[in-house]
């Protein structure tokens, strides 16, 4: 176990040189992998595959409540798929709405609507003058495209093994009015896959802050994507704000992007009766209703909740072993070098990578160079602009395993050659 | 033939008399009919039956651009759909950007853009103070809905047989930069089913708005949806534009919510390259991509465009009967009675009627009382007020043709009597 930070200059640039050829041999391979986006690969859609036998011409196409799911009608979704996210988000069925094939759109379209017609009976944010929304960092980059989008100022709150720094977040929410709201992915976070302890959501469910119209975007994308046998447990936030009469406080957003097939799955939202109030009446002016069919297709091909539970080990028999090989590639060739620390998620979609601070960009663009595709250094901060320029999110599901092996090779490679060098100008 | 208008007291008394007694007849049968929306009938959706059979999970799910079809990619749409609206809207197909399930919810999308974003290089809508747009009346009431949520002021424009009328519309956009746009249905309006003569197109095309961001929410829902032999023909706007260097004015839309599944077709947009940048940078924002499989189910069930023209005979072989028996009880029953106008529309989804001033919501109310539902009254003016209390949409479409024959042979009933009482009222 060699710590880079005890070498001496002469040690450095021997190890550069033999880092810099390892990179050049890779380099010579031509490769073309990806790791940069959080996509299931073709193994995972495949396991839908039998959704396509669901419905045929003779089936009987109406839901629970009678309504045929291939005509118009039922603007919050059918009462089965209703049911089917309530238990995923831990609510009433009556609290949510079922969406289109996009979680995301339905929380741009929710910044969207508080932007222009307000919420909890106070003024449009966008009549509020120049607003601000916490964002927990490293975080997702979508969410904080969205706040970037609508204007909304970004104050980066640091990420913890438990969750966001409750006690900067407390702080902020208590003494500014002009802050609306913060983004969280509460299990399995993007990217590091941190799971907000139940202290961490007893306090957000506690929360006071200065703003009325302050609002939790709770993003439960990995509600059900365990990994392996000792998956997190995350408290339901909902019914600690009950204990607490903050109700109105979180919106909660799901979908089977991961689950069924992304882009042609299901979302969901849901909140307290007073938000969907409003959520509701625009979404009244906005669709006439969103696709019943895919609705009826996905709730008759689960069967119930517990047959999208069961469904999701077998992407757990894909995923593992991906995330395995990551992470054990990572252990042999990073451990204890004194140049970078990562997550290990017993869930969601990423690993998290912090190396030496502004090294994130240069260990990037070496893979780049080298035909392996990363998520732009930054992108997991708001602007995207990682302060320390350290951090680097690694998406493990698209390419086999025998492809992550060697795009994990490189990367390593990447990773100390990038660490050398910048010790060597430091001294 | 009797025209009511020319009846002394004694005979309006009588009449009334026998109507009373022919409306209460109705009533005893204690009916449970809908003309209210123009929603196609299980008919109409069971001639899309065979799309269940085109995806399974051997499928070839990759579009022409090599896309798998079932994960993220392609915010735009696949090429194939693209090409496919392309024709549909009479651009080119680098113009058409394919969204979800409903054009309405595109059309709200892109008012919001407008209105939070800017449209032209110009302030956003929302920070130019008050701001209007024209409404031509009677229109749809979704489009008034939408304009009204966002509290842009509605200035109503009266329809003529060749479309809105135009000296109106010049006139007013060019005296007033607070006008911002126009709702057209351009092809078998809404409730009229009258389609834009050559010279209307024409003069939009050449219409010079004192607002630069003055747009044309050119809503073609029924470009498509000929209902007989001698069916209309509308001008291509995008053509006509180009001509007068305008292609920034309009932005079109369709979908197929009509021709397949509604609530579970395909929607598109088309815009200009400078218009279309903005609501692609908006769509970046809102989703990594809309749904791709139901694109590809589409796409490879018509086979090409003149495979969903050859679907739409399909429709009117069910909806041309359904028209006639509504018109043709029109006709014996209203025809030279003094008490109403109607429209004969060669396609599209209603029959616009007009009854006496101040009969129009007591019609409504008769029929509903005797268990006909139709559209509310004033539902085809801004904020659902119609100056006259005259105007009636009638939706054909649904119900089978036993059906429309009482609901149609109440409805007349219904005219009359309201008629009969106005008449009385005023000697």
């Amino acid at each position: 176990m060699l710590d880079y930070l005890s070498l001496d200059k002469a040690q450095l640039r021997q190890k550069q040189r033999l880092l810099q050829k390892s990179y050049d041999d890779f380099k010579a391979k031509g490769l073309k992998l990806d790791m940069s986006r959080g996509k299931p690969g073709a193994d995972q859609t495949d396991l839908s595959g039998g959704m396509f036998d669901i419905l045929n011409k003779d089936s009987d196409f109406r839901c629970k409540s009678g309504v045929d799911c291939r005509n118009y009608g039922l603007l919050e979704g059918i009462p089965e798929m209703r049911e089917m996210f309530a238990q995923m988000l831990g609510v009433s069925a009556e609290n949510v709405f079922v969406g289109g094939n996009s979680s995301l759109n339905m929380m741009f379209d929710a910044i969207s609507c508080m932007m222009s017609q307000g919420i909890g009976g106070c003024e449009p944010w966008n009549r509020q003058g120049a607003i601000k929304f916490l964002c927990p960092v490293p975080g997702y980059d979508r969410h904080f495209g969205i706040t970037e989008f609508f204007g909304i100022e970004m104050i980066n709150v640091p990420m913890t093994d438990l969750g966001p720094d409750m006690n900067i977040v407390e702080e902020l929410a208590a003494s500014d009015d002009k802050i609306k709201g913060i983004w969280c992915v509460p299990k399995y976070s993007n990217p590091q896959g941190i799971t907000y302890s139940d202290e961490t959501v007893r306090r957000f469910a506690a929360l006071k802050p200065a703003a009325k119209d302050f609002r939790i975007m709770w993003d439960n994308a990995y509600a059900v994507h365990d990994l392996n046998d000792t998956p997190d447990h995350l408290l339901n936030l909902m019914d600690e704000c009950r204990k607490n009469g903050s109700e109105d406080l979180p919106i909660l957003f799901c979908s089977t992007s991961k689950i069924t097939f992304p882009g042609s799955g299901v979302a969901a939202m849901a909140a307290s009766e007073s938000n969907m109030a409003v959520f509701k009446r625009k979404y009244q002016y906005q669709t006439i209703g969103y696709d019943k069919l895919n609705q009826l297709k996905h709730v008759r091909y689960f069967g119930d909740y517990q047959g999208l539970l069961d469904h999701m080990q077998l992407h757990r028999a894909i995923l593992e072993p991906k995330f395995q090989t990551v992470l054990s590639i990572l252990d042999e060739e990073l451990l204890g070098r004194g140049v970078a620390a990562w997550t290990k998620p017993n869930g969601g979609y990423f690993v998290s990578v912090n190396v030496l601070s502004g090294c994130a960009s240069k260990v990037v663009a070496l893979c780049k160079e080298a035909g392996v595709a990363l998520t732009n250094a930054g992108a997991t901060y708001p602007y995207g602009k990682d302060p320390n320029d350290s951090n680097i999110r690694l998406a493990p599901t698209y390419p086999p395993v025998c492809e992550l092996e060697t795009a994990m090779q490189l990367f390593c490679i990447c990773v100390k050659l990038a660490a050398v060098e910048k010790l060597l100008e430091k001294m």
